[in-house]
Order: structure tokens, then sequence, then C-alpha cells
């Protein structure tokens, strides 16, 4: 994959070089944006509004492989996940900065190609790059993205504000990136043992999709405040439902009831955990990197949210002393437990 | 180093373990860090003030070697070279995140000693961390720091700005921290050759110090602003300091004079240059690390500075079709070139 016809050594750059190289086409397009790359600092200036501020860092072999994920879509996704924390604080992500650390076995090329997805998905959520850094590394591909929204102070939502009865929502559905993730791990199986065999993804595409390239649920945000609808705790869903359960559950000193039924699920997700043998909930609630928002309203608000097609009521806040409880279909109620997807790959 | 009489295994503690463990005695204490660690993302609020943010990645392997590198000093390092490029803007530091991936062979005791430095420097400049991630590495370590800022929207001062006339002027000494690092270097040689040998560091305190424990000139930043003085263009000496000119002249269309017998240099660079048979004023204009301020003043303000025992006048900015232009003792003139200390290093 890294193989290029035409292959540009990074060292015929520099390290200076190739932030030009790579950022002279990179346009500021917010008013915020008082100053980008080429300065000790990107100048940034919102108008009465708080900034919100994250950063995640990607490294290759653990948290992906190059083997089946495609760089444009590794710039892509690194993005996104950036993002979502944003929209997960009720927020509006305006700038991001991007380091890289490359090892000599990528080409200019190749900074080019995941560049072109970091790009792409700034174009698509109106996200400015405005720094960076580039090095060398001695082993592997590392990305470490920072980015800063903006909110209005009053409209920040937190982990930590959820009522006891506050209705606890989310949208989109889940456990489809774990799934894609076990399809692509398989064909790679495969592959090892026999080049010659071609992966077989037919039917997979909405999952894997999933896994390769997620969205940030911006429209989500928007749609809430359309409806007038201000969550009272908010946080996306990068580590398994549970975990984001457990995260609003333990700030804000809550309890809740997870209904097993509700849990939203794909079908292709559905049938691709059969296919492997697990348990579709348990892919769902110990399953990552889905980036839909986890939320929780007042009670109040229900009518207004009812009949949205993309947005799930599946449970409820209760009293801390209650425990987290995960109500099965059967009607008997368990501990939620969080395992994280670690958990999940190790079985 | 890394040999610990009580060693607890990072996976132990897990991803989120460490991170908690890690920051559970980090305060918040800046007003405008309105939520730290614990969320999606940090809130921050600078009231009437523009938001300023870099960041920066450190390899090991490449940026540092912890053969000769104490864990405490690197954390304080990796702070401090983030805090200079703030100050380099004319703006107060008041924020950072923290991305750490570590690989196992370092321990929960090692990360605690890295962020020991890390709070260091964080309570020594008045910043508070805000966020961050830690991650498994598959090899080595790696840092990635974003600082956030704060300044007046105009006394922001950027590498543009300098005007034709305007005096070239930089704080401190430089080449002190290259010339340390040529000291650990030697001694990591001979120590290699045979470990009974005990580093002989007699009378380089001050340069090993430069490298080991560089601080950012926040006092230069205040005084200036005591002074009533309002820098035309600024940035700090991280590469070298023809390097740092050579960006000042191209972003603000400009030549310059730099005369050669005006470079400070401490005694102690000074002499261990020459035993090193490295020319000394070589040393200051492609040694890196030195996160000394350079800045260019108009001339009226001369009077204000020429008494301060930490400033330096060492050249002019002239019409760019004047070139670049290093000044020598001899009186010679000589295109100034920025080689970097990569060159340096491979001479």
């Amino acid at each position: 994959m890294l193989e290029d016809t035409s292959r540009t050594e990074l060292s015929s750059l520099g390290e200076f070089g190739l932030i030009k190289h790579l950022t002279e086409h990179v346009t500021i397009k917010n008013p915020s944006s008082l100053k980008g790359v080429g300065d000790d600092a990107a100048v940034i200036q919102y108008e009465n509004k708080v900034t919100l501020v994250s950063t995640d860092m990607l490294v290759e072999g653990v948290h992906f492989d190059l083997t089946y994920v495609p760089l444009k879509h590794l710039g892509f996704k690194s993005v996104i996940v950036n993002l979502s924390d944003i929209y997960a604080m009720n927020g509006t992500p305006k700038q991001i900065t991007v380091s890289l650390a490359l090892s000599n076995r990528f080409s200019v090329e190749a900074a080019e190609e995941l560049y072109a997805g970091m790009i792409t998905a700034c174009e698509k959520y109106g996200v400015d790059i405005v720094g960076g850094d580039t090095t060398s590394s001695l082993s592997g591909l590392v990305i470490s993205i920072t980015v800063i929204g903006e909110a209005e102070k009053d409209k920040v939502v937190y982990r930590n504000g959820a009522k006891e009865k506050n209705l606890l929502c989310v949208s989109g559905d889940l456990g489809g990136a774990y799934m894609g993730l076990q399809i692509l791990e398989r064909e790679k199986a495969i592959f090892k043992e026999n080049p010659k065999i071609q992966p077989d993804l037919e039917g997979k595409d909405y999952i894997i999709e999933r896994q390769l390239k997620p969205e940030a649920r911006k429209d989500v945000v928007q749609m809430l405040a359309e409806l007038n609808i201000l969550p009272t705790s908010m946080i996306d869903v990068s580590d398994g439902l549970a975990s984001e359960i457990m995260h609003i559950c333990e700030q804000s000193n809550l309890g809740c009831e997870l209904y097993e039924e509700k849990i939203p699920i794909d079908t292709q997700t559905y049938d691709t955990a059969r296919q492997f043998n697990l348990d579709p909930t348990l892919c769902t609630l110990s399953g990552g990197e889905d980036y839909e928002l986890l939320f929780t309203i007042d009670i109040a608000d229900y009518d207004k949210i009812k009949n949205l097609p993309d947005v799930t009521v599946i449970g409820h806040m209760t009293d801390a002393a209650k425990g987290r409880n995960l109500i099965a279909k059967s009607g008997s109620s368990h501990p939620l437990k969080a395992q994280g997807w670690d958990a999940l790959l190790k079985k």
C-alpha cells in the first residue's frame, strides 16, 4: 500500500519543507481564524464565546493498521474523532492543529494522502487547519490532533449534568464500527494465509464504512438546537456504549436503566455479529468507534424527539443507589459492565 | 535509568486509569480554565482577548535521548518549548493539553516522573493542564503538547511586522544548549566505551542546564510591556539564530545586517566550543534550543533598552534587496545561512 510508482523521500524536503508543502494549499475560511500556519502560534478570536479544546493521539499498530486502512481514510477519521469531542460538548469545532511523526518508510506522497483526507474532513465540517508540526519517527506513524471550537457559555453540555428521571438517548446505531473492524481483521488474516484470495466484503459496505469513514454528528447537535432542546449531559460514543453511560452516571452521580431491546443496531451489524458468534448487544456495549452522541434530556422534551428518525431513547437515569443496570430483553436486570473494546478483542 | 526498585506496569492501570492517576493531583488555578481534565473537551474563557494555540511533538530517539535526559527534566522541557511559542507572540500561556504514547518499557513510576516535571513547569509559569490523552506505543515515547494562551488582539506580535531600520534584538545568550548537548553526547560515548568512568561535567553546569532545563522568557515579555515597548516582530530561538532571523526577514520581506561581535555568547559556551574545535559563532547561528526571544523594535525605543542587562542589540533590518548578511568581526560581509542544527550535527 505504501509502494508508490512515484516516490519522493521525506528527507528530500526536510521538516520545514514538508510542513510548507503539505499546508500550501490549506486556506483559512473561518473569520475566527485570525492567523493560521506560519508563525509561532495560531491566533483565534471567538466573540463572546467560550473556547473548547480537545486532543487525541493515534499510534500505528495501536489505533490503526495500514494493511487495510487507506491513508486518506485515516486522515479523514483522525480529524472526525476529534471533531466528535467538540460536538459532544454541544460546541462547534472551528480549528485544528495537526502533528505528525513519520518514519522514512513513508514517502511525501503518503503524507499528502494522509493530509488530503484531513483536508476533506475539514472542508466538510467547516474547520481550518491552523497549525502543526511534522517530525521524523524511528518507527511508524503517530498522529496527534488538537481541535479548538466555540460554544455559548450557557449552552456547553458536560457529562455531569444528568438528573434523575432524565431520558437516556443515543443517535444513529451502534456496534457497526466494531463489526466492520472484525471483517477487516478476518480478511487480513485470510490474505496473510493466501495473498491470491481477494477480500470478500460483499454486503458489508455499511459496517466497513462505519469503521473506515465515520462521521461526527454535527447534524444531531444542530437538530437539537433547532428543536430548542438543551441536553442535560452529553458524551460521544468512542469506547462503547457501556463505558460512556458509566461516565455520565459517575460524573452526574446517578444510576441508570438501559433497555437492551431499545439499543439501535443496524441489520448488517446484527447479522455480522451472529456470523461471528458474537452477541450483538455486547458489540454495542463494548465495541467502540461509533462516534454517535449519547445524551440525556428532560422528560418534558420527549414529545419533541419521539418521532426523530435518528435518535433513540434507550433508557433513563435513576438514583445512584439503584446502580447502573441493563434490562435484558427477558426483563431481567443485570449490572452494566464497561469492559471496553480491548476486553472484547481479547475474548 | 528506567529500572525502578518499585515498578508498576502501565497495564495494571489501563488507559483511563493512567490518565486518572497522573492527573488526580492536578489542580486548576486560572479563572479562565472553566473545565479541565475529565470531559470530552476542556472549556476556556478569555475575556476580550484572542486565543493563541501552538503545538509541538517530541519523539524519543529524534528529539531526546533517555540515556542522559532524566524524565523529570524531559517533562519540564517539553512544556517549556511550548510556552516559549506563546511568549514569542507576546502572549501569556494559560493552559496545556498533554498527549503521551508510552511503550511497556515504561512503568507507571516513569510516567509519574515525566508528569512531575510537566507540573513543575506549569506551576512555575502559571499554566493549567486541562486535557490530554495517554496511549500505548509499540516503541518508545512520544510527547505531544498543545499550549493555549491569551493576548490582547492589538498586542499580538507576528513574524511579519519588522520594518526597515528596526533594531534586531535578542534576549539572554546563545549557543549554550547546543554545547551542553555536545558535552552530554561526549560523555555518553565515553560511558559506552567504559561504563566505569563517571561523567565529567565539571565546569559545564551552565550549558548542561541550558540543554536539560531551559526556561521560557516570560520575564522578557513582561519587561518589554513594563517599558511600554511593543516589538514589531518576534520569534523564539528554537532552531538557531540564523534560521529565526531568516523567518523574520522572509515574512517581513526585509534584509538584515547581523553583527557577529554583538552576538551574546556565555564564556562557558565559548570555551567549550573551542575545546570541541567548533566556531562559537556558528554554534549560535545553527545550534538550537536556546529558547531566547529574537525581536525587532523601532529605533526610537533604543534608549529604553540600551541598558537592559539581558537584551542585546545584534543588528538591524534593511531593504530586502540588500540581502541577509552577517558582518564578521573583521568587518567583511557574508550571506547568512540557515543550516539548522541538523547540519551542524552532520559536520
